[in-house]
């Protein structure tokens, strides 16, 4: 026993775990047979799937696919030619207007004391530079905190550089802490009197490519242009201030905001077969950033969810709810999509029993969160037992949902987050660098699998999964 | 004794085999107290050098420096100032005419079936395309002989993509193999009537950063404009001309030359005690192509040649043979700076009694390979056995030398090549990730102990390393 391997070990007590909870209390969520036919789907997808073959599709087809761009167009028209194709039901799309923001060219320069040129880009929503560019001091501060914390003249006509390093997390945990320099330094920064704002990319990589992502500019501060360099040259003008002369960085970009534009949420679903009007909503975003081809983020969700569906699919035996995937539009640039998914969806909120998104990258999973209603928790147990032998762990009953998810959320509809590995997500993640060379087919196949147990025994089960405290809209 | 560590038993190998080496042949080659010394110098070494900060502010201070630049021009001033600040005798400069290509923009992009902008570069001392660019059907091949193989018209008026993907090896062998696609390709496609060249970028990574280097235009092929793209965009490209529909493109390059500027080798001496005519030289390169910082290449060489240097000089006993640091000018543009140093040594070619390279990187050594005279390989087991506690491995007589001390070589001037590891360094070799980010400092320490080493035991030889046969100048 002892000799045993850990994977074996956990194998077996899976095995005996899914026996007891199933044991425990026959036929309260699931039957025998519906179990036996998750652990099916589960083992079939293990052995390989088709979701390499979307990504791959749309990375190669498509690319690219910001908010309002051409991209964005032809990837709706290939995500309905996709579900189409697959044999996905009343396939269709939903009009969702979004902002089309273009980056244009960023060039950021160190001036003196000793000359570079660096590589940068602007962060998603800034504004440009104008013609002639900025040139001034640049100021330093380790975090937004510090920013906050400087004397307005010393910052008043200068550039600010923040220069806080994130750190590498399975959870992404390290993102959470240093998104806000993006996010919100560029009006703080403002409000000292800032000339523009560079910040070191929120990014693990130490390859030379800038991290993009969108920024909020609050109505209370002027909007001042705003960069992000890769960690490489964040560390070469690290290096330069700390010998202590004065540096001097000349910043210029054509990043501007054209008018909104129209996109499209697509959708397509596998009927259910006793309860079709009751939902289980899978989500992707379609949408990505402009710098990247896009398969981490999300090419590599809009394969999971897709493919894990279409395994549901192919089912002798339909589950008795109806799976919905949607893939969204616009979830980068303050998800107009997921909004306007909920908004219409207001009146059939209680037919959404259940949802689920994938954008965290290609996987694999090795966690599953919840947020359910709390007399549902206990039923999770026997979902859990199919999921254990691919290596996938209990997590707590506070999930935070994907973006496209929230509203339905907020609104009371339970989600289970299949938290996808992102210790490698941020090498990666909104930038140059998010290609199909990042995908593991093996891992993604694992989270297919992850995600059509979860969605088979979510549009198997007796009960539903209670409902979530709804939040009050911001 | 099984239970024993591989790296201590390397060690007591390795003591045991310079006991013997040295009691075989007592003063033969080297005293004890000479033998004891080089060891000391490892040991020193390997607990912590100054290399790591000599690359350090190169890569902050001066940054990117081809030949003919700023930078270049600032370099030629780090190195003199480096050299004179850390002690160093007869530091001066030798002037060497450098060509001097400016790379400007280059835009590549499919145009059909599925338009894409890919990443790429122009390929050093590539013609640039004009202000229209050039738009046209790609023709593929798997390689250098296959691209010979078609037939004229299959490539007439068409822009040629050689696919071919450089293999992984600690030696770098995978680089021999496929850079003549690069150095070649443009002429081979132009004699067959193609209107440009594209090729997957002769480098190992799957970051979305293309790889450049020099070509080679034949005098009897019309000159055509020659780009690089990266892995991850070359697999794109890939997949679409898969996909069997006609593939255009359309390229755009401002690359261009202008005249020939100066530059300059930078020398520096640690002199010899007993025999200061007799050279034992260290060589690196200080120029780098522009697109990274050159921390890799050759940053990391000029710093452990330094470095190594530098430690002998602060010995309290000299060696009784000069160490001259010859930091060249123009390594990747065509050697120019070799070449001179070379030409002007022609008098002083006997005086020169060893030479050795750090080309490839920051480290570690693996492996002493060598090409000295024949009677003179016996002796190098002493020098192997104060290297093999680092873990380094006896090589052949057959080296390659740097291309810095090739023109020496093959006037007779015996070499040794302490082979760098070169697993990962062509990730980063010639692209924009080649920074101070991808230095392992302890890497370099141990390549700085086996440079010490060798160049000390050199220095410091009864007798020389005989002459090698000399090669007919091309």
């Amino acid at each position: 026993m002892i000799l045993q391997s850990r994977s074996a070990f956990v194998i077996q007590a899976a095995a005996l775990l899914a026996l007891l909870s199933s044991a425990a209390a026959p036929g309260a969520d699931w039957s025998e047979q519906d179990l036996a036919a998750a652990a099916a789907l589960r083992d079939k997808a293990m052995t390989g799937t088709r979701a390499y073959e979307h990504v791959s599709s749309l990375v190669t087809e498509v690319g690219p696919r910001s908010a309002g761009s051409p991209g964005d167009a032809a990837a709706v028209r290939w995500a309905m030619n996709r579900l189409g194709s697959l044999g996905f039901s009343h396939v269709r799309t939903q009009d969702v207007l979004v902002p089309h923001w273009v980056r244009g060219t960023a060039e950021v320069a160190i001036l003196a004391p000793f000359p570079q040129t660096l590589v940068a880009t602007s962060i998603g929503g800034s504004v440009g530079t104008g013609e002639e560019g900025i040139e001034a001091q640049v100021v330093n501060a380790a975090s937004l905190d510090a920013l906050s914390a400087l004397p307005a003249g010393n910052v008043k006509d200068k550039i600010v550089f923040i220069d806080e390093r994130m750190q590498r997390a399975r959870d992404g945990s390290g993102y959470a802490a240093t998104v806000r320099n993006r996010s919100q330094g560029p009006s703080v920064a403002a409000n000292l009197g800032a000339l523009a704002l560079v910040i070191r990319s929120v990014g693990t990589s130490d390859d030379r490519i800038a991290h993009t992502g969108g920024l909020n500019y609050r109505p209370d501060a002027p909007r001042i242009p705003a960069f992000a360099i890769s960690n490489p040259d964040a560390d070469v003008l690290a290096r330069q201030l700390q010998a202590g002369k004065p540096v001097r960085m000349r910043l210029k970009s054509t990043a501007r905001e054209l008018p909104p534009a129209w996109s499209a949420n697509v959708i397509g679903e596998i009927p259910g077969r006793e309860r079709p009007a009751e939902i289980v909503l899978l989500a992707a975003h379609l949408d990505s950033w402009d710098l990247g081809y896009g398969a981490i983020d999300d090419g590599a969700g809009v394969a999971i969810v897709t493919e894990a569906a279409r395994l549901i699919g192919k089912l002798d035996r339909a589950p008795a709810r109806t799976i919905r995937v949607v893939l969204f539009a616009n979830e980068e640039f303050g998800t107009s999509g997921g909004r306007e998914y909920a908004r219409l969806a207001t009146d059939t909120l209680a037919n959404h029993v259940l949802a689920l998104e994938a954008d965290f990258g290609a996987g694999p999973v090795w966690r599953l969160e919840s947020r359910v209603g709390s007399e549902s928790v206990p039923s999770l147990s026997a979902m859990l037992g199919v999921l254990a032998p691919i290596d996938i762990a209990e997590g707590a009953n506070t999930a935070d949902p994907g973006s496209d998810i929230r509203p339905l959320m907020n609104a009371g509809v339970p989600i289970l987050d299949l938290t996808l590995d992102g210790a490698k997500y941020f090498d990666v993640h909104h930038t140059v660098n998010d290609t199909l060379a990042k995908v593991d087919a093996k891992a993604l196949d694992q989270s297919v699998a992850a995600f059509a147990v979860a969605a088979y025994l979510a549009a198997t089960k007796q009960g539903d999964f209670g409902r979530v405290p709804v939040e009050p809209a911001k």
